[in-house]
């Protein structure tokens, strides 16, 4: 059992949302965060630096993005619809960005291949919260 | 002149956003950030702490946001509006509610008026970049 | 298999470190951040929330250095022992403060018991990687 | 006055630190994370992109540290000396070898330029509130 899960499970006030949803999006998008700082520097290491520019930048927007994102929705006491649906749907947004370019790269770089998942599963995970706080 | 500023005049590329209003942004979410991680200590200082449990929670959601949205507004090249705006959204929304709630225990803290002013300059920043997006 | 084994194991580059124990850092490191993110908004429901202050503030210190040293010790190729080993060091100690810190009120507060854990495992994995850089 | 002095100068408690030397240093390090993130992108925009890749990573590392120093060293209550003294030296460390780096740029690239006097000074930030600390 993840530590966001263990965590949900030993809060001491009751929390509206699906545990099992919001477990899953806490550890999904730490998960994405950490594929992409390693993404970004295993892209530096690639003989086509050009090409992964693109890549790069958009592997730090989405580090910084989901990292906030997990924050915010790990804090469940205060929790702000007017903040956490546009920070979803921002987070949601360069999460599908990032894998889009990063599954551009996938036939040529596996450490890609690895976080275009990391991030599809993010961009679902967001999405799925979404849908459940409406 | 900020760092902010001199990084922005020294910038490989031509950047399409106003650099007065770009660079404004990004100083106001720093300083905006630095406010609230002061104003959680601060208020975890204080005699009527039960009265500050939101306080808190709210600088920490507004630190985590601020300082998502300025790393992505400093990363000018790739700008992506489908995460930018929902971003600046979720930060403008963030930033009024941890400066409501500042401004309700300024009267009492003064480190919280201090906060909630950079709270106020840091939505209506994250709205005049909203406004210029569009 | 972790995203961090993953992308390890993906890289374009030999690194000198053993692969399994970067790896088991970099997950320790990001699970204790996560611990420490909801045990912080755990505190803050407590009633005893006088007693807790040292444990939110312990928690929020933890967050930042184990992020931080997470983000550091991905970017493999450019390992700058000067930063690493002070940055490791102090981020055993503050897993060491912040899990005898919730070790006491582990009896209480299941939710410090759970992030006390996460706090052991992280100190642990951090001793190991120094030991392993000497 | 920045905020950080705002923030100091309204802390509800006593702190042992003289004011003016840790806002200085809280001043600084959130400078200089903003000057990293901001010549991040700069160098991916440099036609010579493969020499810069060192000074990126770098740059990386250097927000990273700065950002969790500033945070850690923002919350006076429960300064804790062996968190913060190992941490100080890892942020001194990573400021001069990326400062060393921007500076090798520095006559190529402005952006460089300003981002080595951002870290110098946060170099000497630490130095100097690490002096006070002992």
């Amino acid at each position: 059992m993840s530590y966001a899960r263990q965590m949900l499970d030993t809060y001491p006030r009751t929390v509206d949302l699906n545990a099992d949803l919001l477990a899953a999006a806490i550890d999904t998008l730490s998960d994405c965060a950490q594929a992409c700082i390693a993404d970004t520097d295993a892209d530096l290491s690639e003989q086509n630096l050009a090409e992964m520019v693109r890549c790069v930048r958009l592997c730090l927007d989405c580090t910084d993005v989901c990292t906030a994102t997990a924050g915010v929705i790990s804090r469940l006491a205060e929790y702000d619809p007017a903040t956490t649906k546009p920070l979803l749907e921002a987070c949601a947004a360069v999460c599908k960005s990032c894998g889009d370019e990063c599954e551009r790269h996938a036939p040529h770089h596996e450490h890609c291949r690895v976080c275009a998942e990391a991030c599809r599963r993010c961009e679902w995970a967001c999405r799925d919260l979404l849908a459940a706080l409406k």
